[in-house]
């Protein structure tokens, strides 16, 4: 399978209870990491509410701008549970039962279980592929390049295992970590020089308060390892001049 | 001073290390909680790139569509803070030197201190209005309806409380949890029976694991309080037949 370089994706959180505040999200982040380490890499994420016509245009711009798009929230069993249905009209697709997934429920179920809330989550666009789900039987779904996924976060990191074979990375991004005793304002110009001169290479720096003491984290991300290499050296030797104490390097 | 009763916001997070799922944001929660209680409600949240020409399309479209927005992260002293210079640009202001910001730093720190890295966060965009910062002294700033907030958590938190006379809410938005030892596919066809009598309130429902139990919040949303306790009724109506229990109420 010849791979390209660059996979972008986006991820749609769809729910108020994110909005609100309620809810902390941490499904960008499980998501995120997981997808970096098959190549692919996290462009945007929008956090929109549960009304069709947003999901609708969200789904249809950002589906065309990124070669994946993934989904959390929205399909459930209740009234506020309009993923599916949105999803479908995105695509023009009839939304309708499954018959795959609703062989799956039947299976999952009790016959008394089965009612007509869990009957709702059958209901998928036209010929969807199922995304299995090992935590608690409701799949998820995906059409084309959007993959729907559950907004709970145990069952959501359960199903991304099943999705590996779906989805196509370019080579992983790779990530090296300097974090030193240090204020950011001390290497600011040092740094900036660095990333300067490597200018294909992503070069973060991340303040942070670890048992009372201030450090900075520099982050180098880059498909290729020799180039990190590179960065890496490049920042210690400035940081062996200034004699600023490395606390971990990995 | 008359207010709106309903006012928007968008939240604009800038910065790669929570594309790459390195660094989970929290301060979509701080910021959306602290709107709701001022009435302002979060309509969107997007998180980007550390890349100029997103930073400014993305600010000149959500500025237009919301009433206010939020910035996080980009305003500290290194080559990857672009938040102050691509605002300016989005705006078509100067980008400069703030004398006002210029004079707190210089009085915040010692003069063998304030280093070229430092005196990098007191340029802004022409004319901006300051945000103090208790914490760590360098502010944050507002153009129009713009505001620019760090990303670091525990200062942002402690910059909120000066914008309070910045922003005008419409009605605070109140809302009512009601938490059932049930699972969602057991109220869902009740619950949408109360959705649909009222459509003005917000009705989310959402499953939860406590103490190995199964649950679900069930979250009413209005700024009429007479609305919330109206669903509040209907709801624990249908939930006693139901003879489900009702865990918490607040």
């Amino acid at each position: 399978m010849i791979k390209n370089t660059k996979v972008n994706a986006a991820i749609l959180i769809i729910g108020n209870e994110i909005l609100s505040g309620r809810t902390q999200d941490t499904n960008t982040s499980t998501i995120a990491l997981w997808l970096n380490s098959i190549g692919v890499k996290v462009d945007e994420v929008r956090v929109i509410p549960d009304i069709q016509s947003t999901i609708v245009n969200t789904v249809n711009k950002l589906r065309k701008s990124n070669n994946y798009v993934f989904t959390t929230g929205g399909i459930g069993p209740t009234h506020d549970d309009i993923t599916a249905e949105s999803i479908s009209k995105a695509f023009g697709l009839k939304y309708e039962i499954h018959k795959e997934a609703y062989k799956i429920l039947e299976a999952y179920y009790k016959p008394s279980e089965f009612n007509d809330g869990r009957q709702k989550m059958v209901w998928m666009p036209k010929d969807a592929n199922l995304i299995l789900n090992p935590t608690s039987g409701a799949p998820g779904f995906n059409v084309e390049n959007v993959f729907c996924l559950p907004g709970v976060p145990s069952i959501l990191k359960s199903m991304l295992g099943g999705l590996k074979n779906k989805i196509v990375g370019g080579e992983p991004i790779l990530s090296h970590t300097i974090s030193l005793r240090t204020v950011e304002s001390e290497i600011a110009q040092s740094l900036t020089i660095v990333q300067n001169k490597n200018a294909d290479v992503e070069i973060g720096s991340y303040p942070f308060f670890q048992a009372g003491k201030l450090g900075v984290s520099i982050v180098i991300r880059s498909e290729d390892k020799s180039k990190i290499e590179n960065c890496s050296s490049e920042i210690l030797e400035f940081v062996g001049k200034k004699k600023i104490e490395v606390i971990i390097k990995n």
